[in-house]
């Protein structure tokens, strides 16, 4: 057969792993969204089997046999091609995947979705003991997961590859160290204690504000959707097939934050290639990047003055009661509110990031079993105090808060703050290529910074690995902290002249 | 091995294909409920995919080496038990599903889900034409699938048997011969033109009463959903995941008839025996059993004078401008209203098995070829003409109101009628052993008789054939149209003096 026929034979196996891959995220968008709580354990039986199933088409040593084939005719091909690219891309995830037991591929899986509704349980009582076993069962699955690989510099670097590939941990603590040394002062700097509007904000008003939003920025019910769920997260089933869910308060706001956070991870799924479709390759690069677009429309346009210019004047006609007293100044000031708190999913942007370095060093902890696991709310709660000077009240806005490890996504959190960094970086280029980008906020217009998004990195999917992507989103292949410090900086300087100046 | 450890085996392979069947049923309620518009073409890939892994892992012969080796072991089992019961039926569903090849079964699945698209479209549009293709692909499909087995007595047998295993077409000939002997002069001495309220319905109260309704049923939120959709369906992923659909209408309630007759089929799947859960019995035990159940809690619950004893007064006071004037007598005579119709899910009682008869008549033409596929939209309305004397005035309502030809799915239609025949079988039995169940009604008390089809007929599932199951329910192995025609004499025969009465 000529590697053309052999193409089509790898493309066609790869469309069918790939319909089993968009079923587990019905699956699991369901479990979190409209399934009755009776339905918890056949779900999880479901998803381990199609998983299973996944996981054994997938490491079928014909797909290693048609990508040796194809090495020689793949390499001919155009480095950014379609077919050079998933013949590579294909190469590098086969020879992980073949190195994980199908059991215990299935058995992480199964574990995921057990540990969720024990969580969510757990959270709710604020039991850290009730969460203890499930835990310890995810953390035990996710060990023997590393010592499926050859060892690397670290154990933690085989984790962090699932999600950012080829990023070192120590790299990571490079990058971390300068945030420690350059953003924390920020916060001591500019955190404030603060009397927001308590609202109350009706969730209808709410659900139609965030909907005109999001409109805005380019949803549109023939491809997406918006529902409610505990832990916001957004996902699909196509690249026409887009899921945002969010959650909603009475006494705030910030559903409409994680909103565009979550259509930011959505527009980077909806605008990936076409011709990608039903491959490996119509997904975004790496959890960072794909983090650098959440953050981006969350943060970098949602919470910036000339968003705010544009939409605060619906926002007070919708909540009269609420912003009775408001100009546009003080609810952006209000909405950059500096001061640190125990929630991370709810944190300001100066001191989102040390909610993660937390995290990212008590996670290797974890792996390292530098203490016994009853004891990890005691070090959260430490950490917290350490970084961010506060005590943490109960389990609930502690340890418990998060749903991934629940669900035994160790290495995860980390590209939550590489995504900031990232968005930064992009914003530097991004502003520079189209003058007047953010005035154009102001007006309601958009779609100026999600064409460009599209054409420099949406588009590409995951034909490029993380550090090749972002050199042809930003022009360079590191991951670079200054650019989100030097917003940060002026960003916040900014607003408390003007928050001042407005009293 | 022995035994016990080779029924183990088979056991695990079932329950693995019994999660691919839920989850295909996620992929398709989630198509019909949730799914925005744009994923349909990844959809139709994603189910065409679960579907084939599902027949290729049933049809791998091993199941058929387990099943040969087990003969001996199963039949030494008590023939009620759960694995004698496996054995068996598993044995009949292999023999039929390796007869048909795997690309035969993926086509099928895919041109359903492609089907249901352009048939809402068509509909939508009155239009045959631009449904002709999907239907004649279709129908091809069927016609080859009907090819793979031995030829039986005609070759409608081979399609009923799907829906009604050992059902012959000549069987449901006799039946509906009596039918149009002993039902049809019901519809000539109870037709009558009426006025009927036309509300408004407000949306939102018809749901709540619906909820209402079905909680006094037993639906719990714990285990069920409801929601709206195009042509409703129930469904779900387990015994505790059960997902009904409606829809509604702003001039009347006939979305409530819909949403208790869902209930019912989604009754029987919620009841059946928990020790059958992740296996092929984990269902009703066939479609005419199902109708049974869905049409026992529309019509001869929801249609009982009894049932709107109870709730009329909640009624009319969610809804009182609409029912001004109104008293339960006079509801319950509308909602009885016996004239010919052209929809067949919002047909009366005395006319609803004549649609049934005209569907049961054209498919077997449509199998013989027996007219151009073209035609068939006047084919229908002869048939429409022939059996309820009116007019059609456009293939919306007409030949293209049902869904089920877009799916191919033929054989099915005559199950609705055997189903309203099988209902009064059992409502006859059910009332001989619990006195005083329909005064019952009167008072809000239905557990007796949901508790009395839970343990005469849910709980088996699908152990035992549909004659052996009808004999453990009624004393009869004869779907008998006797009960039914007496019930509608009875029943109409009562309101129309009722009626004229009160006026």
């Amino acid at each position: 057969m000529d590697g053309g026929t052999r193409f089509a034979e790898l493309r066609a196996r790869l469309a069918e792993i790939n319909d089993l891959t968009r079923t587990m995220a019905l699956l699991s968008w369901d479990q979190h969204v409209t399934m009755p709580a009776g339905g918890a354990a056949a779900r999880a039986c479901q998803l381990e089997t199609v998983g299973r199933i996944r996981h054994q088409t997938f490491v079928d040593p014909e797909i290693g046999r048609l990508l040796d084939d194809l090495r020689d005719w793949s390499e001919q091909q155009d480095y950014e091609s379609f077919e050079a690219s998933l013949v590579r891309v294909t190469r590098r995830d086969w020879e992980k995947a073949v190195r994980v037991p199908a059991d215990l591929q299935a058995a992480r899986t199964r574990a995921a979705a057990l540990g969720y509704d024990v969580w969510v349980d757990a959270r709710k009582h604020s039991d850290f003991q009730a969460f203890l076993p499930a835990l310890r069962q995810n953390l035990d699955l996710t060990k023997r997961y590393i010592d499926c690989f050859e060892p690397g510099d670290e154990p933690y670097d085989i984790l962090l590859d699932d999600f950012e590939r080829d990023l070192k941990t120590a790299e990571v603590r490079r990058i971390f160290d300068y945030l420690k040394e350059h953003q924390a002062p920020l916060i001591a700097e500019h955190a404030h204690p603060h009397e927001p509007t308590r609202g109350p904000f009706a969730r209808q008003l709410q659900e139609q504000f965030e909907r005109e939003v999001v409109r805005a920025f380019g949803f549109d019910e023939r491809a997406w959707r918006l529902d409610p769920t505990v832990h916001p997260f957004a996902s699909g089933t196509s690249i026409d097939d887009i899921r945002l869910t969010t959650r909603y308060f009475d006494d705030n706001l910030d559903g409409l934050f994680g909103t565009m956070h979550e259509f930011g991870h959505g527009l980077y799924e909806h605008q990936v290639d076409r011709g990608l479709e039903r491959s490996p390759l119509a997904r975004g690069a790496s959890l960072g990047l794909h983090e650098s677009q959440s953050r981006m429309w969350e943060n970098l346009v949602g919470r910036s003055l000339p968003f705010w210019r544009y939409w605060f004047p619906r926002l007070h006609e919708l909540y009269p009661h609420a912003f009775a007293g408001y100009d546009v100044d003080r609810w952006y000031a209000e909405v950059n509110t500096v001061e640190p708190s125990l929630i991370r999913v709810e944190a300001d942007e100066v001191t989102y990031n040390f909610h993660i370095i937390l995290r990212f060093e008590l996670e290797q902890e974890l792996i390292a079993g530098s203490f016994p696991l009853e004891q990890l709310p005691e070090e959260w709660n430490r950490r917290i105090w350490e970084y961010l000077g506060i005590d943490v009240p109960d389990d609930r806005r502690g340890v418990l808060q998060d749903v991934h490890w629940s669900s035994g996504s160790l290495g995860y959190f980390s590209t939550y703050a590489l995504g900031n960094l990232i968005s930064a970086q992009i914003l530097d280029k991004v502003t520079a290529d189209i003058p007047g980008l953010e005035d154009g906020f102001a007006d309601g217009e958009f779609a100026p910074l999600r064409d460009w998004l599209r054409e420099h990195l949406h588009r590409h999917g995951r034909k490029f690995t993380p550090a090749e992507t972002l050199e042809r989103v930003v022009g360079t292949r590191k991951i670079d902290p200054e650019p989100y410090v030097r917003y940060l900086s002026g960003k916040f300087g900014e607003i408390y002249g003007t928050a001042l100046s407005s009293q």
